[in-house]
């Protein structure tokens, strides 16, 4: 396969070759002529819309129903399509297209301004990044996907090593192509979430440790720990599929819309507005784990299926970044799920499927169960408090890979060594270490503090709709999630992409991203549950 | 939607786009560049190769796990993909790079002159028929589909029925556009079947009925029916469920590299050798419907999963045409599967899921309910004998539809005609009548036909492969097919397209085809069964 890809390769060099939907270069006719610009770019989307929703599809079936043999055939398609958009994207016209339009402002609509500045962010981010570097990229992970996915089984770091060194090189080499001036690391962080850096990263982040340090010494010197036996033992596999289909139902998705699939790790998706997938796994001696995996899925689910669905067809579609993404996945998991005014209607949810082992427990037990503070090994399975401390540690571990100062050889002694430091927690082994999370073998290397970043998103939006007047805690007991859907809705989800992430905590908000909304809530919610 | 896609269209016009692995118009350099036309080639391969990888998988998640709300946006993304292949292969620069190209056939390989040969006939099949009249049937087809599936479960032919006739018109016009002097029907006769037609068919079907009636009529005039009682009562889905793989095990499927799906009408599909689906249908009360449904459609399955791997990536991937896909199909569905050396095997299958069901049943009580000649509403329920008469109706009601001697209104009442004559049974409902079947939703007019056609291939193979040695009888006694599995692999399904079906008869059967294989099978084995 490897000598094909490099006659492709060279054969693209060659040939000049159009993708469809690639504007012609403007005739000097062309500049005096907005209509035909307006109908390129219409044209430019619906092709980018058909390949999106190709490749989102191919990536999904990839990690979740595909049988094993086909993850090499996959990966070649994705590489190929992937290719055709970056053509499609990168190409002189398309740029030159993006100008004139950006500069005949005055003729566009709100949307089609937002496109056009969408679509130039997005080009920029690619248009340094030779097309064969991208595809070999994308063959990369693919490959590596399935890797990962058998070391984790196996407990073998040293299988899934030489992909993460290959995966670091790659992009430490793409960020160079796409800003020299810019310290790599940056370069991704930036691309994951628009506008941030380790500047902004380590203000956030020692914020965060400042309080949540003393706060979780106070809660193990407290020396008590809410039980959770009621909700450990047996919980049959088929019953807990059902439950999860009930969580959805409860949490407002549009069955018609959702599709529910098997996976490693949880993840979400969506196709347009009228096509949402939830990946989650089910363990039979952890039903909580799928509880609030289900609704942290669910929350950006409903973000996805929520969007203007004028948008389904353009680049404005979907989540405007991943820390708003995980704005409302956490919203849905903790600040609804983990709330004690909820914790009637989850636990009437868990009674209907396992009726013989809820019976002797209450709404009360699982509140305290699923806010159990704790030093752990898992990140997903983490409560509110240690989660940004499972962060941080990535997030050091990623600077130090990308800067050299580290291979992935390296990695499972500074993890052992940074979770007995922080979380006084040993490492028994890599499957319950650093082989624990697929978005490394994903090249999703600066992705993690996009989480940390979402929940204290998600903090201050929940501040504000209370302070605008839905009355949050009524609603949560009543088990009604109609009013804060609608609130989100409005004020975040329905823009898609149309606005960033700091315009949307601003105008939804009235004021600038802080840190304090979300600190105050951990400082009172784990005040109150452990009598501080 | 429309007004967008109107105005997609029209741009398509205006732009003259050009689609990735377009190649250049040749510069005379290039008339001298055989390697560079090789190189290109190459390139519009790899091209077609992800957008079949694409669509294939968007068609078949659509028919099984796709939620009710996608089949507006997959159909919108599927019409687009298409678009783009159209104008792929029907640019005059593709056109002139296969002309070039099959004037230097000294200078291809056997695989390349193959390639060229087929890309031609795919280029033929399309260069006359504008993208946008492509684009519109596919997004007909597609919410067709949906309707048929709402309508069949309503038992709603007026539902389906505006459906019908404009799926008639739009492939009448299709077929103008392909072939103006032709028959509209012939044209899809001949697009379903290379080399087919109504004087090929009208032939085949009357050597076929001229068997097929009188000796329907000594099984019904003998007055035996064997039992079936003991395949009847409720199967339990689940467990139907785990046979259904496990016949596929039996069957000889890689089961890495393929998905069990579930679906109303069964169908097969694979991606590339090394992704196969099989989408079934399970009735608790049934359980001899999914296990020939499963046994035909793994037939299906087995010929793409062995065709050479290394036409995984070109034009020469999958079977070779219909009638030859349904000789495979039926080849293990019958020949195999209801044949009586092979009972025992199938019914220690059943035993196994079945254990106090099957406990009073016995392997030859199985061979002769699964062989019960007679007439029946459900073609795919069909005996082997009654089979053919089933077609002949669709093939005669399609006749009519495409000469307007019929609209699709007429339709129920010239089923239930045909029905009472042909066969002598009453139709009480679409559901049991004209809305059974999927293929008119999908376009596939003139598909029918191939179906009886299969069973005739499979026969010849059949009397061919013992001709030659292949211990058949004895294979199946021990519920061993890999020595059959390896003779068709080797005569028929390695060849992929490179060779048409005609062609792959001569070559293995070492004469051209002919009907008597079929008509002797079938007197053998309904005078043994029935004591004619």
């Amino acid at each position: 396969m490897t000598d094909t890809s490099t006659n492709m390769n060279q054969t693209t060099e060659k040939q000049h070759l159009r993708i469809p939907g690639t504007p012609d270069m403007a005739s000097p006719a062309a500049i005096d002529n907005p209509k035909a610009d307006l109908a390129a770019l219409d044209m430019l989307e619906r092709h980018l819309f058909a390949h999106r929703y190709a490749t989102s599809g191919i990536t999904t079936y990839n990690a979740t129903i595909d049988p094993p043999k086909a993850a090499a055939d996959s990966g070649e398609a994705m590489a190929i399509l992937e290719q055709e958009d970056h053509e499609l994207l990168c190409s002189e016209a398309t740029g030159a297209l993006l100008s004139r339009l950006a500069s005949h402002s005055e003729l566009l609509t709100e949307t089609q301004k937002a496109q056009v500045r969408i679509l130039q962010r997005d080009r920029d981010a690619l248009v340094n990044v030779p097309a064969e570097e991208e595809a070999a990229f994308t063959r990369l992970i693919t490959e590596a996907y399935d890797v990962w996915r058998r070391a984790k089984t196996s407990n073998n770091w040293g299988m899934f090593a030489p992909y993460l060194d290959r995966i670091v090189a790659s992009m430490k080499t793409i960020a160079t192509f796409k800003d020299p001036d810019k310290d790599p690391y940056d370069v991704w962080l930036d691309e994951h979430e628009h506008g941030m850096s380790r500047a902004f990263y380590d203000t956030f982040f020692s914020q965060v440790k400042d309080v949540v340090v003393p706060l979780l010494a106070d809660v193990i010197a407290s020396g008590k720990q809410p039980s959770r036996r009621m909700f450990q033992g047996k919980f049959d596999a088929q019953r807990q599929w059902a439950l999860s289909q009930d969580l959805m139902k409860l949490e407002g998705l549009d069955m018609d819309a959702m599709l529910l699939l098997k996976t490693e790790h949880p993840f979400s998706n969506a196709l347009t507005t009228n096509y949402g997938f939830i990946a989650t796994h089910i363990h039979e001696d952890d039903v909580l784990s799928n509880v609030y995996s289900m609704l942290h899925e669910g929350g950006h689910a409903l973000y996805e299926l929520n969007v203007n669905p004028a948008y389904n067809y353009i680049s404005l579609k979907g989540g405007t970044s991943m820390g708003m993404h995980e704005g409302q996945s956490r919203f849905f998991e903790n600040y609804v799920g983990r709330s004690e005014e909820y914790a009637p209607t989850l636990y009437r949810a868990l009674k209907k499927h396992f009726p013989g082992q809820m019976n002797r427990a209450t709404a009360r037990q699982l509140y305290l169960a699923a806010n159990r503070a704790e030093p752990g090994l898992i990140r997903t399975e983490a409560d509110e408090l240690t989660y940004p401390l499972h962060i941080i540690i990535r997030y050091e571990i990623e600077q130090l890979l990308m800067s050299g100062e580290a291979t992935a050889a390296d990695v499972p002694k500074l993890w052992a060594e940074k979770y007995q430091s922080y979380l006084g927690v040993r490492v028994p082994d890599d499957a319950h270490g650093a082989l624990q999370d697929v978005h490394w073998s994903q090249g999703s290397i600066g992705y993690f503090p996009t989480y940390a970043l979402g929940s204290a998103f998600g903090a201050q939006l929940r501040a504000a709709m209370i302070a605008q007047g839905v009355e949050f805690s009524r609603h949560l007991s009543e088990g009604n999630l109609a009013p804060i859907r609608d609130w989100l809705r409005t004020n975040v989800w329905w823009f898609g992409r149309s606005k960033d992430a700091d315009q949307i905590i601003k105008d939804a908000t009235g004021e600038a991203f802080s840190a304090h909304f979300f600190t105050d809530y951990l400082v009172e919610k784990y005040t109150s549950i452990y009598g501080l």
